[in-house]
């Protein structure tokens, strides 16, 4: 039997190439996050199929998990998402803790549906929460730092919107509708509002609610909230720009009134990026005292689609600055030249292959590391080594002061 | 019902300060391994089953795994371990990718087994390889960077111990002592021969062999093959200690000929931390040439035991440096200034619980985190905001660029 040489479909390898973006974003989110003062935590893959029944969308847990029972007897899914994890462990220890509690975790999720273009089976998603804080500082800390991630990436505001709306006063205006279904099963429409034609919208609604025009007259017309004006305004004032958007809910059934969504502007993905809001109730649920709590969750595929589409990806290099081909017998020697460079924070590759030189030199050229050095019997005698740029094909004699020197030079340039 | 607040049997929740250690040790390891060139690549936790039927141990896969049907029919399998995957990953580009080939990474990987002391469901482990070198120097180069790690963590030589053997002269030893049943088998029981006494081992030895005393012998006085003594003598020169041992063997069958561990020397935990070896066969099985090569695995588990049983684990300060108590109503004046230290570096948790500010400290000292920056209306019309260190109750008033430097200079006194 021929063994597959790909990955699990809807899922990705990640070569070096690939691992340097992920790298890259998850660092500028780490920093972004860190300066508001979140710290990370982390959890098992796995969790008990319990925790989601009771609190993720009922879609989700019944037809898109990964759950199996293990060997013991126990029914466990691949987690398809952290909120319900976080709240877990929040509630695990609501006591000791302190508030306002602020956590961010990159945890890969899993869902079972159909790879699409930005949706996969497996991705990352950063997790950003605030526990503790019943007043708006909370919702307004939240999209400061959604924003501050996308501006971090060189992202400008003709790039992105900011869209808000409370849970709250839908369910209302969707309750003045008569709703003959229930609330969520009709909110899950309305989050499709701005995708549906109107006839589709309508034709859609009418068979759940008793006045369909009602709430499409709402859609239409309504003016955001005392507490929607106030994060408006706030944002504002901290230069952020926030639309009011009646129509947005998100997927999650656990939100309980503010939700936001940051969609992406561009003419060919003009769709939803991440979002998040307020879910004051699933810690409660763990039988401890319930706490507010605000997060938003951003996925690592749509931002990656994100970053390519409006040209804002870096050029990212090997961490590995330079290969080193041993051109001398005295290897030791060579050993000692290789072991203080390493020291001045070099990362070297030694070719250690025994191959000829030109053979070392050419692997080294594919290999996509720009610098190369060589070390030769002239070379240790006389403590200056070649160091042969493949950008430009030309050479210099350095010493170990020299070449670290140069390489310092160029990261803080980059920097 | 209730639910469990506690994580899955046998796998860890990561509350910010067990994160912070877990961070610092993949920090350590992530800098030593890069600083000799290897590149950090990443994959899907889920894997066919048929990856690992061929290549892990028989016992690891039908007995050990956490291994299910997927929605599509598919027999899939928590990655038990990384060696297949990255074997995967290699064949898949065998013609394009440059070698040698230097490539780690830092996945999560899952057994089902009897959680114990060092051993548990979910662990994460440091995967070192170099493909396509069939000299000793790819073994050396692999030594010196395990040892490189422990060196970097602090360890020093008496701590713990590097034993070396070759696979092919102990299956030789099996052979002249005639094998009853497989010679994988015998080695399965010899590698437990350092934890036997020398009536359980011939005991169980004997079942296996004609000739059990021939085997004995030779493990009580083999002299080391030419090969193993050249990579003693070269890591000797590079001051690394390299003990031979020929009963060492390690678990995984994919191992073709060098195979070493790393030995815990602590009298409370005289065991195996850590082990590796080549592997020249596992590519090939992919229908792509085969190509030699040579890696290890370090898990988090047993790493964190040495580290704490050794007293090797600095203290790990939260990422955050101060916690901001808003005493102004110039919420936006306030707000400027924060930005302003963050731009310069800081990372700052703000409380923006509108509480009394006596709680606020209170919180800020129950957080963990030793300082805290009080703005106040004084503060913003003098441009001198309070800096009090909680660790010793002395309180400073500051500029923006007198707090930011203190920080700095705190943070390089650190590295």
């Amino acid at each position: 039997m021929k063994l597959s040489t790909g990955p699990y479909k809807g899922a990705r390898d990640f070569y070096p190439k690939d691992k340097r973006i992920q790298k890259y974003m998850f660092a500028v989110m780490r920093k972004v996050v860190e300066s508001y003062g979140y710290e990370e935590y982390d959890a098992p893959i796995l969790e008990p199929i319990e925790l989601y029944l009771s609190k993720s969308s009922a879609e989700i847990v019944t037809q898109q998990t990964y759950t199996f029972e293990d060997r013991g007897g126990r029914k466990v899914t691949i987690r398809p998402e952290m909120t319900p994890t976080v709240s877990r462990m929040v509630a695990a220890r609501r006591q000791e803790l302190s508030y306002p509690l602020r956590w961010y975790s990159i945890p890969n999720v899993w869902r079972y549906e159909r790879p699409q273009h930005g949706r996969l089976r497996e991705h990352w998603q950063l997790n950003v929460d605030i526990f503790g804080v019943q007043n708006i500082a909370a919702e307004v800390e939240v999209l400061q730092i959604a924003n501050g991630i996308l501006k971090a990436f060189g992202a400008t505001e003709d790039m992105y919107e900011i869209r808000i709306n409370s849970r709250v006063a839908l369910g209302d205006a969707i309750k003045l509708a008569v709703p003959l279904t229930s609330v969520v099963e009709v909110i899950r429409i309305v989050d499709m509002f701005e995708k549906m034609s109107r006839d589709e919208f309508i034709a859609a609604i009418s068979k759940h609610l008793k006045y369909p025009d009602k709430l499409l007259n709402y859609l239409h017309s309504a003016i955001p909230t005392d507490e929607i004006s106030k994060i408006i305004s706030a944002c504002s004032l901290l230069g952020i720009k926030v639309e009011y958007v009646p129509s947005i809910a998100r997927g999650f059934d656990y939100y309980t009134d503010i939700v936001f969504e940051v969609f992406d502007r561009h003419k060919d993905n003009n769709r939803s990026m991440f979002g998040g809001g307020r879910y004051d109730n699933l810690i409660g649920q763990f039988n401890v005292e319930p706490l507010p709590t605000v997060g938003f969750g951003m996925g690592d595929v749509t931002l990656q689609y994100f970053l390519e589409l409006h040209n804002l990806l870096p050029q990212l290099d090997s961490a590995t600055d330079a290969v080193v081909i041993l051109a001398s017998s005295e290897t030791l020697a060579a050993q000692k030249v290789i072991k203080r460079l390493r020291a001045n924070g070099l990362n070297l590759s030694v070719d250690i292959t025994e191959r000829k030189m030109d053979k070392q030199i050419k692997a080294a050229d594919k290999s996509g590391i720009r610098f190369v050095i060589i070390i030769g019997d002239r070379e240790l005698s006389d403590g200056r080594y070649v160091l042969k740029d493949l950008s430009t094909g030309k050479s210099n004699m350095l010493t170990i002061e020299e070449i670290t020197s140069m390489f310092k030079k160029n990261k803080e340039a980059k920097n």
